[in-house]
């Protein structure tokens, strides 16, 4: 069975909705930040990166979201969540993923883990002042350039929506109001109404 | 017939020896940052990030390094660079291809780009401090705990090599000494030997 390892608030979301919407069988299991059970020497054998997300299979342990979310979509193809087998089809959600991972998600990272890449409080504090401009910035360029509609892929619905959904519920806490991206905030509140997103909201906020 | 923008000494080199090991018919069109072209109207048209590397197909455009991989990869899987059809194995180039994109890129971004995250000049000076301890990290985490070799994913050459090539040849720049990392140092030099490798690199630098 596939054991998820994920922390509420973080990227993992997006995993773990990707893999209720496959239908694996599967288990969760929360890595407490608060109490830095991610640098503990337990979950350091399971991710040397001492990050969630990280997927435990019977072949061997996979990390990063996009890798994961590749990983559930190829490997139930006829599920709500399969990837297509076209190479070009599956490059743009892995681009659309790539763009979420590496420029996104490091924009909105410099609120709180800017002593990643500063020492210095004083710097620190100044990272955090551009945060909302650049998380604006992300999501203007994804709703006017990315984002096809209904699905950030078009008529279907792929890895790339949870992965969009878990980031665009970082706008507001981030400064930014969504509802200034209304493709965006539109393809938010309907994800909440998936079954699978219902269910897995359900069980990290209890 | 692909059509590749790239840039010396950015991340699309990978994209580029990727291209040269898949026998792909391909033309390399190189983007002048030091004149601004990728922020030219022209080129946003291409890549609205105004980011290299971009990957013209007959279908669209692609961009990001590790979709770009995948793509030649699952393209010409019978080639040098042919990524495997496993969901599992594939995971393993993904996951190794979006923990360069997403922190060991960004760590090394930081070093002259630092201007992305903070508008003090005094803050992105303190931010270039971090560069080196943190790009050191970052590869001794690939050399014990993520690098299989001969090759990064083990007995068989993959697109995770030209991208970790291109990111060991930041390290100097960065102030970190890659002999440091023994495998990973060979893994470099074993990459300059090889003659797609060495046909890119003359093309790149004439």
């Amino acid at each position: 069975m596939l054991k998820l390892y994920s922390t509420p608030g973080t990227c993992s979301l997006a995993s773990h909705i990707a893999l209720e919407e496959s239908g694996a069988a599967y288990e969760a299991e929360s890595i407490d930040f608060a109490k830095q059970q991610q640098r503990s020497a337990d979950f350091l054998r399971v991710n040397p990166k001492g990050r969630v997300p990280a997927l435990v299979t019977d072949r061997g342990i996979i990390t990063e979201s996009p890798a994961i979310l590749a990983y559930i979509g190829q490997s139930f193809p006829d599920s709500a969540i399969g990837v297509p087998k076209d190479p070009f089809e599956f490059a743009r959600i892995q681009s659309f993923n790539a763009y979420l991972c590496s420029t996104v998600h490091v924009a909105h990272a410099h609120k709180r883990r800017g002593s990643r890449w500063a020492d210095d409080p004083a710097a620190i504090e100044v990272m955090t002042l551009k945060v909302a401009g650049n998380m604006g910035d992300c999501f203007e360029l994804i709703e006017n350039t990315m984002f096809s509609g209904p699905w950030v892929m078009g008529e279907t619905y792929s890895v790339a929506d949870p992965y969009l959904f878990t980031l665009t519920g970082w706008l507001e806490g981030d400064g930014v109001d969504p509802a200034r991206f209304p493709k965006v905030f539109d393809h938010f509140q309907r994800m909440t109404e998936r079954p699978a997103v219902k269910k897995v909201l359900a069980a990290v906020t209890v």
